[in-house]
Formats: structure tokens, C-alpha cells, sequence
């Protein structure tokens, strides 16, 4: 059997609609964010990213920096095995009491990246509270999906940020099957914040357990970063918020955080969590580091609201349509993943910037966009040279333009 | 619904049966290896870890803690996105170009660890090569079984390490199906390891891709450490191997390599590989100069095999029981949660020595184990003081003998 024929007929047929994926070969320069240089055949040596989800580069901060090589220095540079063999790093515990603290939490446990820990966490709960049923928000992301699926539990899917269809939902299950609602707070491709309070209160009403994903919002939103949860003072009211620490703190891992039983049981049963190495202790000294700065410090969320308020406001001088939300993502639609990937060619190449061309499965198809990430580190000369990139493209692409 | 009371009463259940996991809470010193500072109340400040999976003690190694520094000097502490948005770095390509040099195939690709990487590669070839059937060892790790089961592709297990009972099961299978015939080169828990050449031969014959998960073996076998299938000639026959940057070469992260197609097809389509951060180029830069140094040097695979050859030899004089095998792995048995629990307390409690029990779901229940990895930074008075006490311990206790 030809196996690499049937690879390559199915990699045809991605080519065929426009989404094969092409990698941007960079390497960012740290200090320097958001300049990163390009590898990239035809292109610039140096680029602007501007789709980066180190969405307040604390990856190039120096106490997340010099707090990563000292546990280098100290620890070496792996963890040595999984959590339950030798792998568990007085790091671990540090940063796992540190997240708690951010959440208000009794515990927290940490994963080798936010996919694993959604995966793991639902797929733990759904097979092992007998007769559970989910009940997914209809645009969770892909790893929430796949903890789903790979738990087998009942599975029902609400529409999307809609609690009033949650709560009809939930009417129709048996009172005694137990529940979790799953959700988001920033949905990332589409930028748009849950409506939590009522999440929360719908429910509370059915005695339903909360699983919220916080990933694009920790470090961001609340007055310690603790994301909307936070922010709308509800974090106590859920029963589980997952987050990341690869993108707001700018490192890489993921993590769950609720009660001591929660994440002990998680801890207990959880394959994905058992049986894998642990993350490096330098990763969990920077990623502690990150989190504890972002509880003190405002700066840095403050000046990416004016970076994403300027970037807004020049996009919509010029009538470039962008999906309005209150987050801080800026996605520009363009509905077609071959045109998509054109203009971002073009941004790359004639303008040195750097931003990929969002294409199915990320997105449903129709829905291709070029999503911004407005950093505190870029300027306003870098955001105006943005908009006036982008108002160049639309003139020379005759692409429509918002009525205002 | 009172959840934290379910999660309370599977944790009791554990606790009742002894199979509740306390983690050890260490902390490597780097320089030192294999001596970590204890956090763990009761014991001593400083013990001997024994039960590491940094095989080599590559996670110390000066040119890997440089390399790993410098990339965060000059690149930050994380990737800053997913592989497609704005997170592949330099340091991933030059990195999967070292891995596919050293299992000589076409391509490789990273994942954020060898779980993972089973897990996504093993899901996403089974649920896309239409009617798909699985030959799965009957002993393989947890990782390629849940990559098994989310696929949902037919699932065939066939008898640990025999390949007759494989081509029984292959010649039931209907010719025309696509057949991936998934096994390990060590097994990490009784570290025997599979006949390769007549497992390929039988694949072979019909027509089946092999799958080899070589995590416990990478770094370790082979001139240039690719592997048994680089110590028995045989990758350019094998289909996919897997291996993993966490163990032997003391880092953290995963891999598969084979044919460009392969890996395209897997880069292309798996949940588990697009929808998460990437590795830090740190790491990544880390592994790679692990990787080239272990295809130069040969020096510590012969301290390792010394270190093991030693200890052997000590627990073979006093009769201590352990499973005969031909890798670098040494399981003494104890066949009890309990009393395994118990020995290895009073390992780390009076001889500062650290080794976890290993209980289940890592090893069948009644197969509990301590399980030994000399390294080639065990010296010959700590492997004599280990088997020193663990013949303290079998008088203490009256534990039986081996019969020489």
C-alpha cells in the first residue's frame, strides 16, 4: 500500500481549496518585540509581527527573562520525568500556589500546554462522573472539543454565547445527571466576551458544575490579570477556570485551577496529565514571574487598550471593516482563504509586516480574516504604518470598504 | 450537585487500594545530578534521585544549559503563538532537520511533548486513512492508546512482542484496508525490548506502516543514539518513529519523523499539533544541541551501560530480585502498592535515597515495582550505597530472594 500517495492526494485537496498551510519561518528577537527576523524566501530580513499571541510581550521581559535562566542555571534544563517519577520541581509547586492566588482558588495543577489541558480536564470529568453530560458552547475551541469527544459523555451543544438557550438546555436533561457547562471568555478568532454573569446564573439554577477557558484573557482583563472571571467579579462562582501560560505571560503551558478535590481528581486520573513528562522548572520560574508581574502591574495592559483603541479608530477612517467586540483582537474579514493569503503576501512583502492569513480549520470556511494583535510594544507609528498598508491594499485590490 | 463529594469519594477509593500518588517534591541541582534538594517533610535536605528519566544526565550538560540560555537572550522565553501563527521559529526547522538527520528520514515534526505526539499522530492517521485498522502491542504506553481510541479507527491488539501472533491477526484482515502496526523498541516499565527485525518483516509482508515509538531509546542505542532501529539497521525500513526530547536528551517535547508526506499529512491535519502554542525556541535550541552531541558521543551510553552492568551485578550478589532485561532499565519487584510505597519511604526517609513506587494504572495492578535508571552520573559508591540498603531493606523486612 502507497501510503504516502493517500498523503499527498489529501494534502492535494487542502492546496486545491486554498488551505495548505505555510509556515513563516521567524525567530524574534527578543528585546526587540515586535520586530522579528524574516527567513522567509522573497520577503524582508526583518518584519513587524503583528499576529503574535505574546499578546503583552512579557516573553521578551527582562525578570521573565533572567528568572528562566537562573532556574536554567539551578535546575538544568528539563524536568527529568513525569510529575508522579521524579519530574515534580519545587518550580511546579511554586507557580501552581501562584495561580491559585491569581484565581482564588484553593489549587491549580499544570499541563504541558493549555490543549493538553483542556483535553485532559474534560475528558477526565465527562468518562469519570457517570452519566455527565457537557454542554459546549457551539464555537469552543478545538481542544475543548476534543476532551469532549474523547470522553464520550452525553454531549450537548448551546448556542453560542446565548444563555437563554443554555438555560432551555438544560431544562430538558434529568435533574440528577451530573452537568458541566463549557465556555469560553474571549473566543479568539472573533474577539467576543461571554456573557459570564449570565452563564454563571443559568448555570447555578440546574445545579450545573462551570468549566470556563480563559486562555485569551488571563493576564489581560482584571485588575491582577485574572481574566473576565475577575474582572466581573464571578471567579469565585466558577467552578473551574483553565488558562494559559503561553500567551498573555508569554511562555508555554497550560493549567486548570478550582477547588483541592477538582484539581486532585484531575491530578489522579487525568492520562494526558500522568503520563507525560513535566514542563521544564525554568518554564514555571518565567511563567511565575510573568503572572505575579501582571498582578501588580497595569502598564502593560493599559497602554495595549490604547494600542488596540488607535488601530480601531485608524481602520475605521479609513471604513477597513473589522469585527467590532470589546477584546483586544482586531479581526479584518475577508471571507476567502485565497485572497486572504494574498494580501497577507503582500503585507509581508512590500511592507515588511508580518500577519497570517487565518484559513479553515482555525475559522469555518467563509469566515478566512487577518486577525491583529495590538501589543504595548507597538508604537503608534507602527500601528498608523498598519493602517496605512492596509488602506493601500483595499484601493489597490478594490476591496469594499464599511459604510460609515 | 455536590461535585468536590464525588471527586472526595474515587479519591478515597484510591487512598483504600494504595494507589493514591504523593508527589515528591525535588529540585534538581544543576552540576550535581543525581543529587536534588527535598522539600519533602521528614527526610533529608539533599537526596540521590534514582529513578530519573534524564537517562544521560543530558538536562545538566554545559553546551545544552548554554544553548538554551542564548536562545533566550536572543529570542525570549516562548514561541508567541502556534506553529502556523507567528510561532514557528528558526530553532524549530534547524531542530526537526536534526531529528530527521538522525533517524535518516525525509522530515520530522515537533510536538509540545511525546505524549502528544502519539496521541495527535496515532489519532489523526487512524481517522484519516479511510478504514484504518490498528495492530496495537498489547503492552504499549497510555499515549498511543488514547491516540488509538480517539481515532476510532478499528483497533487490533496483538500479544506483547510476538510477532507471530501479528501476522495471525494481520492475515484476518481484509488486504485492501490501510494497517498501522504501533509498538515501542524499550518498554519503559519492564524494559525488554521487541524483536524489531521480525515485527518490520512481518508489517512487511502486508503490506502494514510501522509505527515505532522509540522514546526509551532515543539518545540511549545506536551509534549515533537514533534508536534500536538504528542499532538493528532497520529505520529506513520502519514508517513513522517517534521519540521524545524529555528523556534522554533532557529537555522536554516530541516528534515523529518519516517521509515528507507523512509529516505533511500530520502537520496539516492534526487537532493536537495546530491548536497550540508552540515549544519555546529555547527548548527547542536545547534538544538540538542534546541531539548533535549524542550523535558524536559515545561516552556517556558506555557509562550508562557500566553503571547499569554494576548495579545488576550487586543486586544479583545479594539476591535481590529484579526483572531481567536487556536495556538500561532495572525493575526490582514488589507486587504490592502498599509495601512498594513503604521500601521506597524508607529509601528516602534513612538513606536519602529517592525512587517512587510505581503503582497503577502505570503498571498493572499486583506488578507494582521500584524502578531503577543508573545514569552515567551514578558513581560506584552511590550504586553500591543503593544496593547497600536495598539488602538493609530485604533483612529488615524479610523480603524474599532471588535463588542464584
Amino acid at each position: 500500500m502507497n501510503f504516502d500517495a493517500i498523503f499527498d492526494a489529501q494534502l492535494q485537496a487542502l492546496r486545491d481549496e486554498g488551505n495548505y498551510r505555510v509556515f513563516a519561518e521567524l525567530e524574534r528577537r527578543c528585546g526587540a518585540f515586535p520586530a522579528a527576523r524574516s527567513y522567509i524566501a522573497d520577503g524582508p530580513d526583518e518584519v513587524t509581527v503583528w499576529c503574535s499571541n505574546d499578546y503583552l510581550g512579557m516573553g521578551q521581559h527582562p525578570q521573565v527573562i533572567a528568572a528562566m535562566k537562573a532556574a536554567i542555571d539551578d535546575c538544568g534544563a528539563g524536568a527529568g520525568g513525569t510529575r508522579n517519577i521524579s519530574g515534580t520541581n519545587h518550580h511546579h509547586l511554586l507557580l501552581e500556589a501562584e495561580i491559585a492566588d491569581l484565581h482564588g482558588k484553593e489549587a491549580a495543577l499544570l499541563f504541558t500546554s493549555g490543549y493538553v489541558s483542556n483535553w485532559a480536564a474534560l475528558s477526565t470529568l465527562g468518562a469519570r462522573l457517570p452519566g455527565a453530560v457537557i454542554l459546549s458552547d457551539a464555537m469552543n475551541h478545538a481542544s475543548m472539543i476534543e476532551g469532549i469527544r474523547h470522553s464520550r459523555a452525553r454531549k450537548v451543544i448551546w448556542r453560542h454565547n446565548d444563555p437563554e438557550d443554555l438555560d432551555r438546555r438544560l431544562s430538558e436533561l434529568p435533574p440528577e445527571a451530573p452537568k458541566i457547562v463549557a465556555f469560553e471568555s474571549v473566543y479568539s478568532m472573533d474577539g467576543d466576551i461571554c456573557p459570564m454573569a449570565e452563564i454563571v446564573e443559568v448555570a447555578e439554577a440546574h445545579g450545573a458544575m462551570t468549566y470556563l477557558d480563559e486562555v485569551h484573557a488571563v493576564g489581560l482583563y482584571g485588575p491582577r490579570g485574572g481574566g473576565i472571571s475577575e474582572r466581573e467579579g464571578l471567579a469565585r462562582r466558577i467552578t473551574l477556570i483553565e488558562g494559559t501560560l503561553g500567551k498573555a505571560y508569554g511562555v508555554v503551558g497550560g493549567y486548570i485551577s478550582g477547588s483541592a478535590a477538582l484539581c486532585d481528581f484531575v491530578r489522579s486520573f487525568a492520562s494526558g496529565f500522568i503520563f507525560t513528562t513535566a514542563l521544564p522548572p525554568a518554564v514555571a520560574a518565567a511563567a511565575r514571574v510573568s503572572i505575579a508581574h501582571l498582578k501588580r502591574s497595569g502598564l502593560e495592559r493599559a497602554r495595549q487598550r490604547a494600542a488596540v483603541r488607535r488601530l480601531r479608530a485608524g481602520l475605521d477612517a479609513h471604513g477597513i471593516p473589522h469585527l467590532d467586540n470589546d477584546s483586544h483582537i482586531v479581526p479584518v474579514m475577508i471571507k476567502d482563504p485565497v485572497k486572504c493569503r494574498m494580501l497577507a503576501d503582500i503585507l509581508m512583502r512590500d511592507w515588511g509586516i508580518y500577519v497570517q492569513p487565518i484559513n479553515y480549520p482555525t475559522v469555518p470556511k467563509g469566515t478566512e480574516r487577518l486577525r491583529f494583535t495590538p501589543s504595548p510594544l507597538h508604537g503608534p507609528a507602527e500601528i498608523d504604518r498598519l493602517v496605512e498598508a492596509l488602506n493601500a491594499l483595499w484601493r489597490q485590490c478594490a476591496l469594499s470598504r464599511a459604510v460609515a
